[in-house]
């Protein structure tokens, strides 16, 4: 007990000088230039191209250990680092030197009858703590976009993957240590105790905000925990709706891409609802498409009546993100009924409905209460590339702050500047 | 003990009942038009002009206790609704109903080369939670606001002011019975118990950011507490730097009217630094004009050469905000000393420069961290209505969503819409 006392005081300690570096690191990047944070990135890059081969040494290691660990299969895809992944982090890397800076920009500015000049100035917002789990290339992602947008970064990996992100922090730090960016703006914490999370949620004075990426359990214990202001990565119970006018051969391809093309994800379609006018119509070819693919079905009872086979959908089915080859289909009575069954059960963060109508496209746009909504289109795209954002550090899933996919723009916050020859308030 | 525990029960179910009425009510406000809405605030605005001496008389009673409880004159006076006071919560709805309505606006639209529509659409935020102390005021103002920006808002005052607060919020409720907007949108939590704000500042399946005004233990609990998104409406601790090339009669007039005109609110300047170039020069007068006023000085020692019967500062007077005729006054080596002071004492609330000298001036709104940063103007300006925004819900000393004067922009979100024609994902 007092063993596990001076333990979590040393941890503590050594993510209060974490901290304190950071925000100092912090506040020399908040002035660098662009030019000067592009160099670093490209720095970056080629110090991780230089030594891929050592990246992949310790990569292996936490691979043993993942497999001895009985970890599954796709768990362990995730954590390897293979060439082409490792190529494809610098390139990402460059991708965001090419991304426009927002740091400085003035976004507008006016001048008001007493003569003062009022303009919103971009800013960095400080320091930036990010908890994700087991992709280690989320580390070099991170890291990236955090400094680009002129922000030091406090990095909490997975513990399968603290070898690679050991040795990939280390890079980075040889990296920035040949250019004007500190290397204390991008750190990791190399404990992987879990007492480490708990603390780092309550330096307040040294953080700025808490971007957590990860199941439930987690979004959970960052949001009780924290006392620092937290940007939620949560899950995604995405809904295509299939109205009565839809053009059905749209709808299937728009529903068989949301659900298939990567089930995995966050934007994938969890969940179907089909107008009960096009239901006998469209449904049994869908299910049938959807079948041929893999794809497990639950269904509602009407469902049951036009596929007898497929399975009943529970209530907690409704709620459910499987990331997985898994759809529930609903027959909805219309319109009303879609959107309020996705505002009830979703998890407001990717919705479409498919429709030849004008008046639907447009109720369903203004009161489908979500992240982003969709007309005619697949949910998959909901991504900061994909958006024309340039890389992204995740969707949120909140209304403060940042909404949908998180760009270098979403990592910044503002001041005002206000020019004067002399004014006072009378 | 049984008996606290049975009363919590019920404050956490009244509380939950009234969390479920505001998301309800939140729904309908999103989707009302600007018309409906500035008619409900006009009814609102006409409702309290018509019971003016109902709330009088209502306020009396909080007065009275106040006195029984031996309150300062400067609370009873915060406390006190004059016919002067009602008139003005009313013109300051009237004013809320004349503001541009942001919700629904689509703020930029842009085409992707697979042929999307994107655009960024504003929404409301949804229930806004707002924990204040004694002003009564600002129950209307507040309503008045979320109302504006479509939200729905649940409000906890000072018991202090309990009874004025009930009155105003159920004179605000029969008015918005005449209207399209549900009387659930501005409720009050009625029960002045402490335990009222903790079980509130867990109901995030209800409300979706909490917006604390008050001092630094109200401030700290709300922090400590929350499970919902909290924007900060933290202290002041303003500073005005008069650097070797400014024109000191500017200089002079700035100073007085920062630290003098109205010295109990949070733009009013804290602490003066002097360059050490024109101290002598400059102070004298100074400190001077400054006792006259009667605000009593607080100097480091090159203060107290300059003007030795001046009382000597501690470390603590750099971090306090003191709301009233005090002010602490330091001598610097120049502009880095200067900002390095106002980064690290200071609470990044407004902070100003004097100086004729343009790159001195440039260098200081770059490098200093506030949200706002003055170059020859009084501090005094950070204020909704100064800068052109309107009414004021409160003035955000955080970096995340909102910083600066929060008006009814600030109240709102965004959401992502996405018009297509038939678009997968490859």
């Amino acid at each position: 007990m007092m063993f596990k006392e001076k333990k979590k005081m040393e941890i503590k300690e050594e993510l209060v000088r974490m901290g304190e570096k950071a925000r100092e690191a912090s506040k020399i990047l908040a002035n660098l230039s662009s030019e000067e944070k592009n160099k670093a990135l490209e720095e970056m890059a080629l110090n991780i191209e230089k030594n891929a081969q050592k990246i992949k040494e310790e990569n292996i290691k936490d691979i043993e250990q993942a497999r001895k660990k009985g970890l599954s299969s796709a768990l362990i895809d995730r954590l390897t680092l293979t060439d082409k992944r490792i190529a494809a982090t610098s390139k990402g890397l460059r991708e965001i030197a090419s991304l426009e800076d927002p740091v400085g920009k003035i976004e507008s500015m006016w001048k008001r009858p007493n003569g003062l000049f009022i303009g919103k100035m971009v800013v960095p917002l400080g320091v930036i703590g990010i908890i994700y789990e087991s992709r280690p290339n989320v580390t070099v992602d991170a890291a990236g976009l955090c400094l680009k947008a002129g922000n030091a970064v406090l990095l909490r990996g997975g513990s399968e993957a603290i070898r690679s992100n050991c040795i990939l922090v280390d890079i980075l730090q040889e990296a920035l240590g040949r250019t004007k960016v500190p290397p204390e703006s991008i750190q990791l914490i190399r404990t992987t105790s879990r007492e480490a999370v708990t603390l780092m949620l309550k330096l307040d004075e040294y953080i700025d905000v808490i971007i957590p990426r990860g199941g439930e359990s987690l979004i959970r214990t960052v949001v009780e925990n924290s006392t620092i202001p937290v940007i939620k990565h949560y899950k995604g119970v995405c809904h295509t709706f299939i109205d009565s006018e839809a053009d059905l051969k749209m709808a299937e391809d728009i529903c068989f891409n949301a659900k298939v093309q990567r089930p995995g994800v966050c934007n994938a379609m969890e969940t179907l609802l089909v107008d009960k006018e096009i239901a006998k119509s469209f449904l049994p070819g869908m299910i049938q498409k959807f079948k041929q693919a893999g794809v497990e079905i639950r269904g509602d009872e009407k469902v049951r009546e036009i596929a007898p086979e497929v399975k009943l959908a529970t209530e907690q089915d409704w709620f459910t993100e499987y990331l997985d080859l898994i759809l529930s289909i609903k027959v909805v009575e219309g319109l009303d009924e879609a959107i309020n069954h996705i505002n009830h059960y979703g998890s407001h963060h990717s919705d479409a409905i498919v429709t030849k109508n004008y008046l639907k496209a447009k109720k369903f746009l203004q009161e489908v209460d979500s992240a982003a909504v969709y007309v005619n289109a697949s949910t998959r795209f909901t991504d900061g590339g994909e958006f024309g954002m340039g890389a992204e550090i995740g969707i949120s899933t909140q209304k403060l702050h940042a909404r949908g996919p998180m760009g270098v723009k979403e990592l910044t916050s503002h001041k005002f500047i206000i020019l004067g020859e002399g004014q006072i308030r009378k």
